[in-house]
């Protein structure tokens, strides 16, 4: 597989639905396979949470590849033999596109005068990357969870750019239930002190970590997994070396929390955590029209919706609910529901990619009705 | 109603599970009503992790009653002209009962050196107090959530001690998702420089407060309701002077949970928390056994078991479980299960006793099948 990656500058402002301006941006992307000559197979991956442009594939050194290699590869279901895969990294995060600590015009971290950024402002972003490289139409894009809402996005704001939109795990408005948990995270990160209210140095941070930010992160594994997968998973083990009757002493449940809670801010910025997190609480579909109805009617793309039964963050219902709209408004014909049976939770759309890798592979060979 | 606020002192050590002792101890209880001559009409009333002594009744200058107020006093469906109820405070909370804060014998705070406590320790110290009060026997025993786990001991480790046995919104073991949602309040209480790793001042906390149990308590908070009574409790309302597009700007379900969330600390011991949480998180009622068949075979009181749907702590799988099995070992007719619908979430057995209070009312007449 042929990967390549880049980063885009844009020397324009980009103009934002808060009413505020990025001046300039960048947007780091990477793509897999060979766009064909029509450019009719280009398919746009759109990221989720902590996710980034580095979709598939291994780096040089790298043990682990992207998000969604078991997904996007040679001969895999978004198969880069036959397609031209793109992906960015959102504007926001930390990954190399533009962020609460990219430098402004002063040669200063933003922190908190970046601006604040909806789902729809990181959606046109990537339009104007796919302006710069020529692509005025593609094939399909395929997001689970935040992507899953940029991918609902496309289909509502830019009826005519792709053929086929598939979001997964997702959601056409974010509930109080994932608000919630965001909750917790925007309060722990703002309580560390070692977050010095949003003027610490980053350096620091990567190098020791940011408490705050690790217990939140806890949080949000909760609410990625499930009551069933964590009994799968873990059950009442104990770590061997630990006393039950010991305060601190562990579940092994514990233990995996304190694993993926504490090495993740060495990997991520706080502020971007923040930001991205903002920009799920205040996504809202339907924002700036009375209902759904209103602008699920303006799709053209063919909508598969794809929810995980198991799913406890998005809940299946609250995907059902646009293909609900979709069918009362008559719009039937272009949208498939379907829910996956699965146990594992939120994370399901990444992790059990072969219960559903098939229905892909039809949506995107337009048989799937 | 008649309410009598009293501490029984205990000048004999307490054997506990884990080996260790408490060398003595005290334990605040309340009684509502009258004890007839025959020592017929005693109820037992046991607490969740902040519960105390006070299920019911207003203390003067209250505007809040005690927690069960709902379901416990004069005509109510635990009706105190009818029952002597008593309710104790469990030791290790912070509510007068011994706890890690109390004074060891050389006078000062016992804090790390506080006995790891399980639910048969805190039910084995009740134990002393009905003694203490000669208490032999009772006609039931009603408690939810983590007093649902106590009543479940009592049920297992007393067989001959109650008539009817009622454990509401609980489980035979805590799973790791329970164990998921404490850790995160585990880790946010050791966090916070203001813990002072454990050695803080009361005084200090009582006045100024904890964040990190603040940040705590808020996950709790998401355990104790679900998805749907958020919806309707909160929606997507948007506090009214906060901008949507800034960073900390509040959807109400924020402003709610910062409410409760940091509120908390002024009334509850962190040490005490961080006890209470392990004492649930290692609950299981087959411990020492080899399965919950074994356990669950010793139980001779009619036992009551009371889920509701939409708990997403403790969820109703857990209790359907105790009842399959009372079923398998030929105990079907010492055992009810129901299932109340329900879409609060965890705390419905507090908020909605107008949807089971009929079945309790039965239940302590003896004729619910």
């Amino acid at each position: 597989m042929k990967i390549v990656t880049n980063k885009a500058v844009f020397n324009r402002p980009l103009y934002l639905e808060s009413g505020r301006l990025l001046e300039s941006y960048e947007i780091m992307y990477e793509t897999y396979g060979e766009m064909n000559a029509d450019k009719s197979n280009i398919i746009i991956i759109t990221h989720a949470l902590t996710g980034s442009h580095h979709a598939a594939g291994f780096y040089e050194g790298d043990r682990k590849p992207g998000y969604w290699d078991a997904l996007i590869g040679d001969g895999k279901a978004i198969d880069t033999l036959k397609y031209f895969v793109v992906a960015t990294n959102n504007i926001g995060s930390c990954f190399g596109s533009t962020g609460p600590m990219s430098l402004d015009k002063n040669g200063k971290p933003y922190r908190f005068k970046f601006p604040i950024l909806t789902i729809s402002d990181i959606v046109k972003a990537q339009k104007s990357l796919w302006d710069k490289l020529g692509i005025g139409h593609v094939k399909a894009i395929v997001g689970g969870s935040m992507g899953g809402m940029q991918a609902l996005c496309y289909a509502i704001e830019y009826p005519d750019f792709a053929d086929i939109v598939i979001p997964l795990a997702t959601t056409a408005y974010t509930r109080p239930w994932a608000i919630a948990f965001n909750k917790v995270t925007m309060e722990a990160i703002r309580n560390d002190p070692e977050f010095k209210d949003g003027y610490y140095d980053s350096k620091d941070i990567k190098e020791n970590g940011l408490k705050g930010l690790a217990v939140g992160r806890m949080a949000g594994h909760i609410s990625y997994l499930s009551s069933g997968s964590m009994n799968e998973k873990f059950g009442r083990k104990y770590v061997a070396q630990d006393g039950l009757y010991e305060l601190f002493g562990r579940f092994e449940v514990e233990s995996y929390l304190e694993y993926n809670g504490y090495n993740f801010p060495h990997n991520f910025d706080p502020l971007s955590y923040l930001y991205i997190i903002k920009t799920i609480n205040i996504f809202d579909a339907a924002r700036g029209s009375d209902k759904l109805e209103d602008v699920l009617g303006r799709i053209k793309s063919k909508l598969h919706l794809i929810s995980f039964s198991g799913d406890m963050l998005f809940f299946p219902s609250e995907m059902e609910e646009i293909k609900i709209v979709m069918d009362k408004i008559g719009n039937s014909d272009k949208c498939t529901y379907d829910m996956i049976e699965s146990d594992y939770g939120h994370d399901a759309f990444l992790v059990e990619v072969e219960k559903f890798e098939d229905k892909i592979i039809q949506m995107l060979e337009g048989k799937y009705e």
